[in-house]
Protein backbone atom coordinates (compact mmCIF):
# COMPACT_ATOMS: atom_id res chain seq x y z
CA UNK A 1 0.00 0.00 0.00
CA UNK A 2 1.52 3.50 -0.91
CA UNK A 3 0.76 6.33 1.94
CA UNK A 4 -0.06 9.18 -0.05
CA UNK A 5 -0.16 12.93 0.72
CA UNK A 6 -3.63 14.90 1.03
CA UNK A 7 -2.35 16.41 -2.24
CA UNK A 8 -2.38 12.67 -3.88
CA UNK A 9 1.53 12.75 -3.96
CA UNK A 10 3.23 9.44 -2.78
CA UNK A 11 4.90 9.71 0.69
CA UNK A 12 7.46 6.99 -0.40
CA UNK A 13 8.67 8.58 -4.09
CA UNK A 14 8.64 11.98 -1.97
CA UNK A 15 10.64 10.56 0.48
CA UNK A 16 13.58 8.68 -1.78
CA UNK A 17 13.89 11.58 -3.85
CA UNK A 18 14.69 13.76 -1.15
CA UNK A 19 16.77 11.46 0.78
CA UNK A 20 18.89 10.92 -2.71
CA UNK A 21 19.14 14.91 -3.53
CA UNK A 22 20.66 15.31 0.56
CA UNK A 23 22.98 12.58 -0.29
CA UNK A 24 22.33 10.29 1.79
CA UNK A 25 25.56 8.42 3.51
CA UNK A 26 23.85 5.12 3.76
CA UNK A 27 26.63 2.36 3.26
CA UNK A 28 26.33 -0.14 -0.17
CA UNK A 29 24.15 -2.87 0.28
CA UNK A 30 22.20 -1.08 3.37
CA UNK A 31 18.82 -3.06 3.62
CA UNK A 32 16.71 -0.08 3.98
CA UNK A 33 18.97 1.64 0.53
CA UNK A 34 16.21 3.22 -1.78
CA UNK A 35 15.61 1.67 -5.50
CA UNK A 36 17.06 4.87 -6.84
CA UNK A 37 19.96 4.59 -4.59
CA UNK A 38 20.97 1.07 -5.37
CA UNK A 39 20.03 2.17 -9.63
CA UNK A 40 22.57 5.18 -9.02
CA UNK A 41 25.31 3.29 -7.54
CA UNK A 42 24.92 0.74 -10.42
CA UNK A 43 24.81 3.43 -12.85
CA UNK A 44 28.15 4.81 -11.48
CA UNK A 45 29.58 1.43 -11.72
CA UNK A 46 29.07 0.89 -15.21
CA UNK A 47 30.08 4.27 -16.18
CA UNK A 48 33.18 4.15 -14.32
CA UNK A 49 33.56 0.55 -16.23
CA UNK A 50 32.75 2.56 -19.60
CA UNK A 51 30.28 0.01 -19.94
CA UNK A 52 27.02 2.50 -20.19
CA UNK A 53 25.99 6.07 -19.25
CA UNK A 54 22.99 6.04 -17.45
CA UNK A 55 21.31 9.34 -15.29
CA UNK A 56 18.51 9.79 -13.29
CA UNK A 57 17.17 13.01 -14.52
CA UNK A 58 16.52 15.70 -11.59
CA UNK A 59 13.12 16.30 -10.39
CA UNK A 60 11.19 18.96 -11.96
CA UNK A 61 10.65 21.99 -10.09
CA UNK A 62 8.88 24.64 -10.71
CA UNK A 63 10.77 28.14 -9.76
CA UNK A 64 8.18 30.53 -8.43
CA UNK A 65 10.45 32.70 -6.40
CA UNK A 66 14.04 33.43 -6.34
CA UNK A 67 16.38 35.68 -3.81
CA UNK A 68 19.87 37.31 -5.17
CA UNK A 69 21.56 37.64 -1.78
CA UNK A 70 24.60 39.69 -2.36
CA UNK A 71 27.98 37.79 -2.56
CA UNK A 72 26.37 34.50 -2.52
CA UNK A 73 24.27 31.79 -4.59
CA UNK A 74 20.97 32.79 -5.31
CA UNK A 75 18.45 30.68 -2.98
CA UNK A 76 15.19 29.31 -4.61
CA UNK A 77 12.39 30.58 -2.11
CA UNK A 78 9.38 29.02 -3.38
CA UNK A 79 9.07 26.38 -5.29
CA UNK A 80 6.76 23.28 -6.38
CA UNK A 81 6.97 19.79 -7.27
CA UNK A 82 5.82 19.32 -11.05
CA UNK A 83 4.96 16.33 -12.90
CA UNK A 84 7.61 14.51 -14.75
CA UNK A 85 6.81 14.17 -18.56
CA UNK A 86 9.49 11.57 -19.24
CA UNK A 87 10.78 8.50 -17.40
CA UNK A 88 13.45 8.85 -14.82
CA UNK A 89 16.22 7.45 -16.15
CA UNK A 90 17.92 7.74 -20.09
CA UNK A 91 21.17 6.87 -21.29
CA UNK A 92 23.18 5.03 -23.40
CA UNK A 93 24.62 1.13 -23.27
CA UNK A 94 26.22 -0.56 -26.69
CA UNK A 95 25.36 2.31 -28.97
CA UNK A 96 21.44 1.75 -27.58
CA UNK A 97 19.14 4.14 -26.10
CA UNK A 98 18.01 3.01 -22.87
CA UNK A 99 15.15 4.76 -20.87
CA UNK A 100 13.19 3.31 -18.13
CA UNK A 101 11.56 3.64 -14.95
CA UNK A 102 12.46 2.45 -11.55
CA UNK A 103 9.19 1.32 -9.22
CA UNK A 104 8.57 -0.35 -5.70
CA UNK A 105 5.97 -1.82 -4.14
CA UNK A 106 4.98 -3.49 -0.70
CA UNK A 107 2.56 -5.43 -2.19
CA UNK A 108 3.17 -9.19 -1.76
CA UNK A 109 1.56 -10.67 -5.44
CA UNK A 110 1.15 -8.03 -7.31
CA UNK A 111 2.43 -4.53 -9.05
CA UNK A 112 -0.29 -2.14 -9.30
CA UNK A 113 -0.36 -0.40 -12.82
CA UNK A 114 -1.70 2.76 -11.22
CA UNK A 115 2.42 3.31 -9.90
CA UNK A 116 2.77 4.29 -14.17
CA UNK A 117 1.21 7.74 -15.35
CA UNK A 118 -0.38 7.39 -19.07
CA UNK A 119 2.17 9.85 -20.55
CA UNK A 120 5.37 7.88 -18.93
CA UNK A 121 4.40 4.82 -20.69
CA UNK A 122 3.00 6.90 -24.37
CA UNK A 123 7.16 7.76 -23.41
CA UNK A 124 8.29 5.00 -23.21
CA UNK A 125 6.31 3.70 -26.53
CA UNK A 126 7.59 6.92 -28.84
CA UNK A 127 10.93 5.72 -27.48
CA UNK A 128 10.76 2.05 -28.03
CA UNK A 129 9.18 2.87 -31.74
CA UNK A 130 12.39 4.98 -32.61
CA UNK A 131 14.45 1.90 -31.72
CA UNK A 132 15.52 2.76 -27.99
CA UNK A 133 14.83 -0.33 -25.24
CA UNK A 134 12.54 0.69 -22.42
CA UNK A 135 11.97 -0.98 -19.75
CA UNK A 136 10.71 -0.81 -16.02
CA UNK A 137 13.01 -2.29 -12.89
CA UNK A 138 10.10 -3.20 -10.56
CA UNK A 139 10.71 -4.26 -6.81
CA UNK A 140 8.87 -5.92 -4.20
CA UNK A 141 10.50 -4.86 -0.76
CA UNK A 142 8.80 -7.25 1.01
CA UNK A 143 10.11 -9.91 -0.84
CA UNK A 144 12.97 -8.21 -1.99
CA UNK A 145 12.61 -9.24 -5.81
CA UNK A 146 13.69 -7.28 -8.27
CA UNK A 147 12.45 -7.74 -12.21
CA UNK A 148 12.79 -6.34 -15.23
CA UNK A 149 9.90 -6.08 -17.68
CA UNK A 150 11.09 -4.97 -21.00
CA UNK A 151 8.96 -2.15 -22.68
CA UNK A 152 6.26 -4.45 -25.38
CA UNK A 153 5.59 -6.87 -22.69
CA UNK A 154 4.50 -3.41 -20.25
CA UNK A 155 2.67 -2.00 -22.72
CA UNK A 156 0.91 -5.14 -23.10
CA UNK A 157 -0.19 -5.35 -19.49
CA UNK A 158 -0.93 -1.79 -19.79
CA UNK A 159 -3.45 -1.99 -22.67
CA UNK A 160 -4.91 -5.09 -20.88
CA UNK A 161 -6.58 -2.95 -18.11
CA UNK A 162 -8.44 -0.61 -20.82
CA UNK A 163 -9.93 -4.37 -21.98
CA UNK A 164 -11.56 -5.43 -18.95
CA UNK A 165 -8.37 -6.73 -17.56
CA UNK A 166 -6.81 -6.51 -14.32
CA UNK A 167 -5.74 -3.09 -13.10
CA UNK A 168 -2.49 -4.37 -12.15
CA UNK A 169 0.79 -7.19 -12.93
CA UNK A 170 0.59 -10.34 -11.00
CA UNK A 171 4.08 -11.59 -9.24
CA UNK A 172 3.23 -14.73 -11.44
CA UNK A 173 3.26 -12.71 -14.50
CA UNK A 174 6.39 -10.84 -14.14
CA UNK A 175 8.07 -14.52 -12.92
CA UNK A 176 7.32 -15.45 -16.67
CA UNK A 177 7.43 -12.56 -18.50
CA UNK A 178 9.84 -10.47 -17.07
CA UNK A 179 13.77 -10.79 -15.90
CA UNK A 180 14.91 -11.20 -12.17
CA UNK A 181 17.43 -9.46 -11.83
CA UNK A 182 19.48 -11.06 -8.79
CA UNK A 183 21.44 -8.33 -6.49
CA UNK A 184 25.13 -8.68 -6.84
CA UNK A 185 28.40 -6.47 -4.90
CA UNK A 186 29.14 -4.42 -8.42
CA UNK A 187 27.08 -3.51 -9.63
CA UNK A 188 24.30 -3.98 -6.81
CA UNK A 189 21.58 -4.48 -9.70
CA UNK A 190 23.17 -5.57 -12.82
CA UNK A 191 20.16 -4.57 -14.72
CA UNK A 192 22.46 -4.87 -18.06
CA UNK A 193 22.28 -8.51 -18.25
CA UNK A 194 18.74 -8.14 -18.91
CA UNK A 195 18.91 -5.63 -21.29
CA UNK A 196 21.48 -7.76 -23.41
CA UNK A 197 19.40 -10.65 -23.15
CA UNK A 198 16.66 -8.38 -24.72
CA UNK A 199 18.82 -7.18 -27.13
CA UNK A 200 19.72 -11.03 -28.28
CA UNK A 201 16.80 -11.50 -28.10
CA UNK A 202 15.81 -9.08 -30.80
CA UNK A 203 18.54 -9.64 -33.02
CA UNK A 204 17.10 -13.52 -32.96
CA UNK A 205 13.98 -12.80 -34.22
CA UNK B 1 30.99 38.79 -22.72
CA UNK B 2 28.81 36.90 -20.11
CA UNK B 3 27.89 38.82 -16.98
CA UNK B 4 28.29 36.82 -14.06
CA UNK B 5 26.93 37.02 -10.47
CA UNK B 6 29.17 38.15 -7.62
CA UNK B 7 28.76 34.31 -6.78
CA UNK B 8 30.15 33.22 -10.57
CA UNK B 9 26.95 31.83 -11.88
CA UNK B 10 25.88 33.43 -15.28
CA UNK B 11 23.56 35.87 -15.42
CA UNK B 12 22.24 34.90 -19.56
CA UNK B 13 22.05 31.07 -18.62
CA UNK B 14 20.42 31.53 -15.17
CA UNK B 15 17.58 34.17 -17.28
CA UNK B 16 16.96 31.31 -20.00
CA UNK B 17 16.13 28.80 -17.50
CA UNK B 18 14.32 30.86 -15.70
CA UNK B 19 12.45 32.05 -18.21
CA UNK B 20 11.88 28.97 -19.54
CA UNK B 21 10.47 27.27 -16.53
CA UNK B 22 8.12 30.07 -15.69
CA UNK B 23 6.81 29.22 -19.03
CA UNK B 24 7.51 32.21 -21.22
CA UNK B 25 4.56 33.08 -23.81
CA UNK B 26 6.67 34.31 -26.12
CA UNK B 27 5.17 33.53 -29.92
CA UNK B 28 7.78 30.98 -32.02
CA UNK B 29 9.62 32.56 -34.39
CA UNK B 30 10.43 35.86 -32.02
CA UNK B 31 13.40 37.53 -32.33
CA UNK B 32 14.19 37.49 -28.61
CA UNK B 33 13.15 33.66 -28.06
CA UNK B 34 15.95 31.77 -26.59
CA UNK B 35 17.52 29.13 -27.64
CA UNK B 36 16.61 26.92 -25.69
CA UNK B 37 13.00 27.89 -26.45
CA UNK B 38 13.68 27.16 -29.49
CA UNK B 39 15.21 24.07 -29.17
CA UNK B 40 12.24 22.68 -27.38
CA UNK B 41 9.73 23.97 -30.00
CA UNK B 42 12.10 22.12 -32.65
CA UNK B 43 11.77 18.63 -30.32
CA UNK B 44 8.11 18.80 -30.27
CA UNK B 45 7.50 19.28 -33.73
CA UNK B 46 10.17 15.99 -33.89
CA UNK B 47 8.45 14.31 -31.45
CA UNK B 48 4.61 15.21 -32.93
CA UNK B 49 6.24 13.72 -36.25
CA UNK B 50 7.76 10.56 -34.63
CA UNK B 51 10.91 11.02 -35.79
CA UNK B 52 12.73 11.71 -32.44
CA UNK B 53 12.25 12.13 -28.70
CA UNK B 54 14.33 13.87 -27.46
CA UNK B 55 13.59 16.41 -23.88
CA UNK B 56 16.13 18.79 -21.80
CA UNK B 57 16.20 17.81 -18.65
CA UNK B 58 15.39 19.81 -15.64
CA UNK B 59 17.70 21.92 -13.56
CA UNK B 60 19.55 20.09 -11.18
CA UNK B 61 18.88 21.42 -7.42
CA UNK B 62 19.18 20.91 -3.86
CA UNK B 63 16.63 21.26 -1.74
CA UNK B 64 16.81 22.23 1.25
CA UNK B 65 14.05 23.14 3.24
CA UNK B 66 10.37 21.67 2.03
CA UNK B 67 7.20 22.51 3.97
CA UNK B 68 3.93 20.50 4.00
CA UNK B 69 0.88 22.52 4.60
CA UNK B 70 -2.09 20.90 4.98
CA UNK B 71 -4.75 20.10 1.71
CA UNK B 72 -2.07 21.44 -0.51
CA UNK B 73 1.34 20.73 -2.21
CA UNK B 74 4.26 20.89 -0.91
CA UNK B 75 6.30 23.85 -1.28
CA UNK B 76 10.04 24.34 -1.39
CA UNK B 77 11.27 26.54 0.77
CA UNK B 78 14.82 26.59 0.52
CA UNK B 79 16.57 25.28 -2.48
CA UNK B 80 19.88 26.03 -4.73
CA UNK B 81 20.91 26.10 -7.83
CA UNK B 82 23.33 22.42 -8.94
CA UNK B 83 26.04 22.46 -11.02
CA UNK B 84 24.63 19.65 -13.42
CA UNK B 85 26.72 16.41 -14.49
CA UNK B 86 25.97 16.16 -18.13
CA UNK B 87 24.69 17.91 -20.92
CA UNK B 88 21.20 19.38 -20.79
CA UNK B 89 19.52 17.33 -23.82
CA UNK B 90 19.44 13.84 -24.48
CA UNK B 91 17.08 11.42 -26.64
CA UNK B 92 16.93 9.09 -29.20
CA UNK B 93 16.57 9.63 -33.18
CA UNK B 94 16.23 6.69 -35.51
CA UNK B 95 17.54 4.54 -33.37
CA UNK B 96 20.96 6.93 -32.07
CA UNK B 97 21.17 8.03 -28.54
CA UNK B 98 21.61 11.74 -29.11
CA UNK B 99 23.18 13.70 -26.29
CA UNK B 100 23.89 17.73 -26.63
CA UNK B 101 24.30 21.16 -25.02
CA UNK B 102 23.38 24.49 -26.31
CA UNK B 103 25.25 27.61 -25.84
CA UNK B 104 25.09 31.17 -26.73
CA UNK B 105 27.57 33.63 -27.52
CA UNK B 106 27.17 37.67 -27.81
CA UNK B 107 31.06 37.49 -29.25
CA UNK B 108 31.00 37.92 -32.62
CA UNK B 109 33.49 36.00 -34.00
CA UNK B 110 34.60 33.58 -31.57
CA UNK B 111 33.12 30.82 -29.16
CA UNK B 112 35.32 30.94 -25.90
CA UNK B 113 35.71 27.27 -24.66
CA UNK B 114 34.81 28.48 -21.04
CA UNK B 115 31.09 28.35 -21.93
CA UNK B 116 31.45 24.24 -21.28
CA UNK B 117 32.59 22.44 -17.96
CA UNK B 118 35.03 20.10 -18.31
CA UNK B 119 32.56 17.24 -17.17
CA UNK B 120 30.13 18.19 -19.77
CA UNK B 121 32.83 17.11 -22.40
CA UNK B 122 34.24 14.14 -20.26
CA UNK B 123 30.32 13.15 -20.26
CA UNK B 124 30.08 13.76 -24.21
CA UNK B 125 33.27 11.69 -24.73
CA UNK B 126 31.97 8.78 -22.65
CA UNK B 127 28.56 8.61 -24.78
CA UNK B 128 30.37 8.92 -27.89
CA UNK B 129 32.82 6.20 -27.17
CA UNK B 130 29.29 3.37 -26.79
CA UNK B 131 27.81 5.10 -29.98
CA UNK B 132 26.03 7.86 -29.01
CA UNK B 133 25.86 11.09 -31.22
CA UNK B 134 26.88 14.22 -29.21
CA UNK B 135 27.21 17.83 -30.41
CA UNK B 136 27.04 20.95 -29.27
CA UNK B 137 24.71 23.54 -30.55
CA UNK B 138 26.30 26.53 -30.85
CA UNK B 139 24.90 30.17 -31.61
CA UNK B 140 26.22 33.66 -32.46
CA UNK B 141 23.44 35.89 -30.87
CA UNK B 142 23.98 38.97 -32.92
CA UNK B 143 24.90 36.96 -36.08
CA UNK B 144 22.25 35.20 -36.00
CA UNK B 145 24.16 32.37 -36.59
CA UNK B 146 23.67 28.24 -35.19
CA UNK B 147 26.34 25.85 -35.53
CA UNK B 148 26.15 22.18 -34.81
CA UNK B 149 29.87 20.89 -33.95
CA UNK B 150 30.02 17.67 -33.89
CA UNK B 151 31.59 15.46 -30.33
CA UNK B 152 34.98 14.70 -31.96
CA UNK B 153 35.58 18.11 -33.13
CA UNK B 154 34.25 19.66 -29.92
CA UNK B 155 36.83 17.43 -28.02
CA UNK B 156 39.88 18.19 -30.87
CA UNK B 157 38.95 22.41 -29.76
CA UNK B 158 38.71 21.26 -26.34
CA UNK B 159 41.90 19.72 -26.06
CA UNK B 160 43.91 22.28 -27.84
CA UNK B 161 43.49 24.39 -25.14
CA UNK B 162 46.12 22.42 -23.34
CA UNK B 163 48.50 22.27 -25.66
CA UNK B 164 48.95 26.06 -25.83
CA UNK B 165 45.75 26.55 -28.46
CA UNK B 166 44.05 29.11 -28.02
CA UNK B 167 40.61 28.89 -25.58
CA UNK B 168 38.32 29.24 -28.31
CA UNK B 169 37.00 28.30 -31.31
CA UNK B 170 36.36 30.99 -34.67
CA UNK B 171 34.17 31.44 -36.17
CA UNK B 172 35.84 30.57 -39.39
CA UNK B 173 36.86 27.34 -37.84
CA UNK B 174 33.11 26.40 -37.23
CA UNK B 175 32.57 27.47 -40.90
CA UNK B 176 34.84 24.68 -41.89
CA UNK B 177 34.16 22.02 -39.23
CA UNK B 178 30.69 22.69 -37.95
CA UNK B 179 27.00 22.29 -39.72
CA UNK B 180 25.38 25.57 -39.84
CA UNK B 181 22.01 25.19 -39.36
CA UNK B 182 19.28 27.28 -41.49
CA UNK B 183 16.51 28.32 -39.16
CA UNK B 184 12.87 26.99 -40.64
CA UNK B 185 9.39 27.53 -39.86
CA UNK B 186 9.12 23.80 -38.56
CA UNK B 187 11.23 23.11 -36.84
CA UNK B 188 12.52 26.09 -35.74
CA UNK B 189 16.05 25.10 -36.02
CA UNK B 190 16.58 21.45 -38.04
CA UNK B 191 19.68 20.58 -36.13
CA UNK B 192 18.56 16.49 -37.05
CA UNK B 193 19.47 17.58 -40.90
CA UNK B 194 22.69 17.98 -39.58
CA UNK B 195 22.65 14.65 -37.03
CA UNK B 196 21.14 12.21 -40.26
CA UNK B 197 24.69 14.08 -42.41
CA UNK B 198 26.77 12.70 -39.75
CA UNK B 199 25.31 9.38 -39.47
CA UNK B 200 25.98 9.10 -43.11
CA UNK B 201 29.26 10.25 -42.86
CA UNK B 202 30.01 7.69 -40.24
CA UNK B 203 28.83 5.12 -42.36
CA UNK B 204 30.60 6.27 -45.33
CA UNK B 205 34.06 5.47 -43.05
Amino acid sequence: MTINYPNGRPFQTFTTKHRAQSHSTAGHGDRGMSLEAEINQSNQFYQAQQIAVVHKKPTPIQIVNVDYPKRSAAVIKEAYFKQASTTDYNGIYAGYYLDFDAKETTNLQSFPLANFHPHQIHHMQSCADLGGICFALIRFVRKNEIYLLNGPDLFRFWERQFNGGRKSITRTELATSAYLIKPKINPLIPYLDAVQAIIDKNKGE
